[in-house]
């Protein structure tokens, strides 16, 4: 069976994370990052994204090693990216201590010749004008997935409206799902995001696990309950690098194997939260998303015959 | 298949609800009503409670309506107990207005001699003391699931602790598991309740379901995504009385039948808010429970094939 690539376009950082386990300085970090190692678990990836000088050539190697296509990664006269923060004892919120946009301030993602052909695209949490720039890039798709913050829902609406129009799958937290609608309620928050333009909403509710919303109704996947959480950055990137990179498995997207990429979502961000930074993706496999799959099914089965 | 009685103590109560959809006043509660209405779909019930001088007749023949025995609800000189609250305009928090305890302050459940055998036991939130009085007063229930609150927790914990040594199934809040325990993690706190006696903690999470702790390992049922959520007053009690009456309808207690009763309890917990007060539960029926139990398959389903 064919596996699609995909392409991933979104930030490439350099984090110094405060963890209750420590602080970690210089930790490769970012959403395109972190969402092109999940995505890699299972199909070829191409990046969009730029670095400054300070990123490690190595850094760049180890993503290769995993079939990432780092040909559209520019390097820049500048620094990286920077961001840190700290979190919180139980790890249920962070603070940012500073952000350094360095390169990322200039970046204007321009796709090489080779990768104007991807069939799934996914427009990491960068601003609704360089998400639409990508789109201008790339032809006809089979699937659009874009993540968005309340930076640009309160600042940017205009542009943001307009990339939604144009995608298929909006990949949003709850909060942010809410800003975006003015509804609390989650399902009718979703009904109102999908009158916006994407068919299918798919809400991240961190440690309380995601829901879909498409045309088929509603789909739940619950998070794992992990006993140890290391480093809860990049948990959302992870996550939908895992959803498309299963997707570019599948020759059709259907209501089932959309479900089932939801599941290897889940478990692609529970092993990433597992360790600091991107370390665990660095090696993750399919037979680990396999094993954590047994898991899932084990945590939510209650067998098919009838109650009464 | 014989179904067994459940016996239930708790609070019976007059609320006054002021909800987004209007101010309710004199609303038949109390987590003894909620649990016993929504176990009354499934299995004969016994209340163990007491009401005022101003509870109405006509409520107690509801109940007994639906094969919930009263003989247990004592009526005494007084008021029955009064809670009038306020929720916000997206239910996630409400505040207490008033709370008048009336008859409910001289609370000593006396169990009638036809409860002493009841094989499943629910000892719903109320003074630790006299949950403890009440299995002294119960022959070797199969079954003994309690709830509890921050209150008793904070204010009782020797009571408290003594009646975790002697009951199989605590069914808690996720704040007051962790309130309990002093661990965050859900799965460390429910791993530290179980230390202190019950075989298996329950742990309700509101919108965001259940999870369940055991020697099995973990088990989760999602809450349902309501669009039209109307009443949460009573969520919680109605999970526990629709776990214990299912439980009920079960010759043995196995890992399966337990899970299958939490997702029971959701359905039950699911009607139960989207109308004011008990009103849904009056006319709750095995069939609508099934009808919410396949809406539960479809939304967790992702078939059974391998993924890779």
């Amino acid at each position: 069976m064919a596996t699609f690539p995909v392409l991933i376009v979104g930030s490439m950082a350099l984090d110094d994370l405060e963890l209750p386990s420590g602080t970690f300085k210089n930790v490769v970090g970012g959403s395109a990052t972190y969402s092109a190692l999940a995505a890699s678990t299972f199909a070829p990836v191409r990046v969009v994204a730029v670095v400054g000088q300070d990123f490690p050539e190595a850094e760049l190697e180890h993503l290769r090693k995993r079939n990432i296509d780092t040909s559209g990664i520019e390097r820049r006269e500048g620094n990286t990216f920077r961001w840190a923060g700290r979190y919180s004892a139980n790890l249920t919120w962070r603070e940012t201590l500073d952000t350094q946009l360095g390169v990322f301030a200039g970046f204007d993602p321009k796709l090489p010749a080779s990768y104007a052909d991807t069939p799934l695209v996914l427009l990491g949490n960068i601003h609704p004008a360089l998400q639409q720039s990508v789109l201008e890039q790339v032809r006809q798709p089979r699937l659009v997935a874009a993540d968005t913050m309340n930076f640009w829902i309160e600042g940017e609406p205009a542009a943001l409206a307009a990339v939604l129009r144009k995608i298929d799958t909006l990949v949003i937290n709850e909060e942010e799902v809410r800003l975006l609608t003015g509804e609390h309620n989650v399902a009718k928050a979703a009904r109102e995001a999908r009158k916006r333009g994407p068919r299918r909403v798919l809400v991240k509710r961190g440690e309380y696990g995601a829901l879909l919303f498409d045309e088929q109704g509603a789909f739940f996947a619950p998070a794992y309950p992990l006993e140890e959480v290391v480093d809860p950055t990049g948990a959302g990137d992870s996550f939908a690098g895992g959803l498309l990179g299963y997707l570019a498995t599948q020759p059709e997207i259907t209501p089932l194997s959309l479900r089932r990429s939801i599941v290897v979502a889940s478990a692609c961000a529970s092993y990433n939260v597992e360790a600091v930074g991107h370390r665990r993706l660095l090696t993750l496999t399919k037979n680990d998303v396999n094993r954590r799959l047994d898991a899932f099914r084990a945590l939510i089965h209650f067998g098919n015959e009838l109650f009464f």
